[in-house]
């Protein structure tokens, strides 16, 4: 009885300890010593929570043997919850009164709300679950709070480009680049101390119009000689003229944006397919044939 | 042995859902339909997480009555936890080569990164845990890191003051105001739509100097007819001429930034005093003598 009140006690504490710091890497040999327990009896507790978070289908306990190993948890999404999401975004997203003068969209609400940066983050974390990322990078400033969400549910470093550089950036690489439109020249800059050479970036952005941000990230990446994983936008404009980029993958596409008629209609963005692929990917993983720890190298 | 490994998956994956998503609120009913248990066995399981996370001052489940009620975390990070996290930062904090030309003191990478981040969001949280916020509010770009961090762990949504108005925040209300320095005058905007009047607001930002950029956000407040309840900043610099605020709390106070000697100098604070009153308020709230169910209104 004792005995069974202390794993339970056990089981509670390592499943908010691992939910907690998602892709954060605790040492088995900590965790036993915290719980004055063997070794073996934690890895059968991880076992658990492993079998729990895999059969919900909210992620996985992973285990890395060797002196850089340990575990840690990754997070997932389910179908269900992913399709609610986006379901709950873009009946958000219509609401007429978010339309502003001049054909823009109000999203600022949205993403200062925890019950829609939770989600997104989770969303991000589930598509690129095994994926090697070591930076999200954005620029200034309404990509900021879905970098900062992604790279919660990632446990990855957040680099945010700048609009205009800042003394207290340090020397910085600037570069500029010209709006999709065509119209403006803008200018960007990222402090030099923030990348070494060789990351593997994800870009995340708010909103993709012609697509002249998203590309001007990618070329401030190629200064820093560091790799775009992917790009990631919340929301993309309609298609009305040809795009800078086409290599993106948005959460929501509008389709319609009238100003006049006062009309806003949004679909499901082309996440769709990286989100089945990162299901196949699970369901490999999980599958029996395979030994779950790796005792790889750790990414 | 069937109905001993049900509750133990139910326990631990009740703890992931409502460790994940600090101050959200879920409802006994739908807990009781998702695992097909028994309300009283809900009941039971959210208390034995509730005596685990108390015992290991991690935070507490809070069950409210009613037809608003429900149940949620509300995390807490015990005093070894956050002096661990206040030491690794002031250590952070001393590297010499932060000190940029002009005796400006480079900390965007610790903005950027998780293991910063995720415990100042919790500090923020366990400072406010039992006080009736309803925004977290700052002003762009530095600042955001940390209202999103303490966001994320009070479960609050996060207002963003911007230095220039856009045109997709809709009409704005707009305040100059005069940087602490006495030297420039500096304008922020905040999106008419943001705030509903009565508004409780903690304030976030990452530096404080002469204290102008604090003040230009309480007023920013009171165009809102918001109500400040704390002020927090992670870094306040030397105290070398008169503030214009006082009454703020830092996490980390420098006392010597001397470009020349290439020294920094820095100690814990003036949130400790909010914390050991934190401290003593979770005393008297797990005190026996209490019930622990109020019943009573959610704030």
């Amino acid at each position: 009885m004792q005995n069974r009140r202390r794993r339970t006690t056990r089981l509670i504490d390592l499943t908010r300890r691992l939910t907690e710091a998602p892709y954060a890497l605790f040492s088995l040999g900590a965790f036993a010593e915290d719980y004055g327990a063997a070794k073996s009896s934690i890895s059968e507790d991880l076992a658990m929570i492993k079998a729990v978070l895999e059969a919900e289908g909210s992620g996985t306990v992973r285990t890395f043997a060797g002196a850089q190993g340990g575990v840690r948890f990754e997070p997932w999404m389910g179908p269900e919850a992913a399709e609610a999401f986006v379901l709950r975004l873009l009946q958000e997203i219509e609401q007429p009164e978010r339309l502003l003068p001049g054909g823009f969209l109000y999203i600022t609400d949205l993403l200062g709300r925890p019950d829609v940066l939770r989600p997104f983050g989770r969303l991000i974390a589930t598509l690129y679950w095994d994926e090697a990322i070591d930076w999200i990078m954005t620029v200034e400033t309404k990509g900021i709070p879905l970098a900062y969400a992604a790279a919660f549910w990632l446990g990855r470093p957040v680099a945010i480009a700048r609009r205009d550089s800042q003394i207290t950036e340090g020397s910085v690489v600037t570069i500029n680049y010209v709006s999709g439109s065509g119209l403006r020249i803008q200018t960007m800059s990222l402090s030099r101390r923030t990348m070494p050479p060789g990351a593997r970036v994800l870009l995340i952005d708010d909103f993709l119009r012609g697509g002249g941000t998203v590309r001007g990230l990618a070329e401030l990446c190629r200064e820093f000689q560091a790799d775009v994983v992917d790009t990631v936008v919340l929301i993309e404009s309609p298609a009305s003229a040809p795009r800078l980029v086409d290599d993106y993958r948005s959460i929501i596409r509008l389709t319609a944006l009238d100003d006049h008629g006062r009309e806003i209609r949004a679909e499901a963005g082309g996440f769709r397919s990286a989100l089945d692929a990162a299901y196949r990917r699970m369901r490999r993983y999980q599958s029996p044939e395979r030994t779950h720890d790796e005792g790889g190298e750790r990414r």
